[in-house]
């Protein structure tokens, strides 16, 4: 019998600053995908974000995480009609990355009636893409704090209150995160790893206890920013514009190019604050307010 | 007019694998200390811990830090009679010396009526010591993550539910922490970094929703352990003991020689599995199964 869901996944914003491979926070921009069995030929429409240069065929990269995944769950793989229709730009530093793997996994899932648990699909999913934070974010929703290790998934959500929201600037500026990788260091002062190890230490506590006066100090990263930020001109003065206007954090988000601020209030104003750098600097950008997903993947 | 008053402060474990420099975590074993201002000469009294050897003049530590806390709280310093009951063994690792500087911080305040606020003090206390581990947990009790950035401490309190005891086993090895730091490198490799701050993290998130089957991959540790564990034989085998009899994290405490093992139950059991190590190594311990100290320093 023919079969028919949707697949509502959120995307996520990552690192947070000194939690580098390690904090992922889900955002309410999401992927859609709607999936029927009910083809001999696998077919693919696209609409939002890479409607025009994604794929349409059996290369998708959605559809290449179904057929990967369907040999981890142990099912034939099929041909598919998909209606993909994603709000979440491409390598913006934003998780769409993340987003596919989940909803190609969960799709296999599916047409294997949902055998896979939520903890364990989360796990499979990290193993595809290699690091936790995006796609522990997509599944599980809210504030992820992780790691892979062994090839098993040790994640713990956290649900912030729900005033958060985050102020992403979206450059047009693409960064793909492998190459975003070459950049850092093989190694690294010891101050440098406890500098980062209280912060990131210090921003999931404050998230779990609501401390936002924490959070600024909370967000000063030494081990990935330094280096990445000569990709995003203006990166420090857009921080400091953030903060001026009242934002709790700023940080690049994932590799970038995206920048997200957190506060509780005066979204509008820190978008604009953060987007007046980028036209005086003469590039273009998109704000977003988005709050946060505090759940994660969703079937229907 | 004369001022008499007792002051009981908790000790600490810090570090607990990852989180060098930054988690603190407060015992229910205290110094205690009853001052009176009816004397012209300081005189102290030992009972407890260091009762042997510390000085019972003005050159005892307590004292010390008193005198140097009137210089920063303004009032001049004077004679006092202490009567200083201390159960923290010394150069163990467990905070002893944190302690005695919130102690002498808290002494010099009350006799400046209580001007300083508990983050005030904690502040002070923080930048005497140099690092914010013991001195915040011995100040707000529970467990503590922060920082000291720019003589200013960023610290988040949480209150991990009641039914975790820490056991602690306590050679008879001392550790000076100034020695022991000298055993750290001045640089990692990035992948040393990113692990403790993943861990570090995942320590927190665990400790504040009450996830302990994530502690044990939380609490491993690769940037200060395997230089210091040296110090103390068989290190490795009663980590292992600790967590084969049970335990949901084992770790050195502080720049030990005390290693401490967290559980919800069969604490007794996992004590022993850690004595055994140490007898068949033919050396002494003590075990000590303590609370969480859910609070801080109190005065009477």
């Amino acid at each position: 019998m023919d079969k028919q869901f949707k697949i509502k996944v959120p995307c996520s914003t990552s690192n947070l600053g000194p939690g580098f491979d390690t904090l992922g926070l889900a955002l309410q921009l999401f992927l859609d995908v709607d999936v029927s069995t009910a083809t001999d030929k696998t077919e693919i429409s696209l609409t939002g974000e890479g409607k025009d240069y994604l794929p349409r065929d059996e290369s998708n990269y959605i559809y290449k995480i179904y057929r990967e995944s369907c040999e981890i769950v142990g099912v034939t793989p099929q041909p598919l009609l998909l209606n993909i229709s994603s709000e979440i730009p491409l390598s913006r530093g934003l998780g769409s990355s993340g987003s596919a793997v989940v909803a190609g996994l969960v799709i296999a899932n599916e047409l294997n009636n949902g055998s896979l648990s939520r903890d364990q699909l989360a796990e499979i999913a990290t193993r595809i893409e290699g690091h936790p934070e995006n796609v522990s974010a997509s599944c599980y929703g809210g504030l992820t704090v992780g790691c892979l290790a062994n090839e098993k998934l040790f994640s713990c959500q956290i649900l912030p209150p729900g005033e958060l929201k985050a102020v992403a600037i979206i450059p047009e500026i693409e960064i793909l995160t492998k190459e975003a990788r070459t950049l850092l260091p093989n190694e690294v002062p010891f101050k440098v790893a406890v500098n980062n190890v209280q912060r990131a230490s210090l921003f999931t506590a404050a998230m779990a206890t609501g401390r936002f006066d924490l959070l600024r100090e909370a967000s000063k990263d030494m081990l990935h920013q330094p280096f990445r930020k000569k990709l995003i001109p203006g990166f420090d003065a857009i921080l400091a514009g953030a903060y001026k206007a009242g934002a709790h954090a700023a940080f690049l988000s994932g590799s970038g190019s995206t920048i997200v601020a957190l506060s509780s209030d005066g979204h509008e104003k820190i978008g604009n604050a953060m987007m007046q750098v980028v036209q005086e600097l003469d590039y273009t950008a998109k704000i977003l307010i988005l709050d946060i997903a505090q759940h994660g993947y969703k079937v229907d």
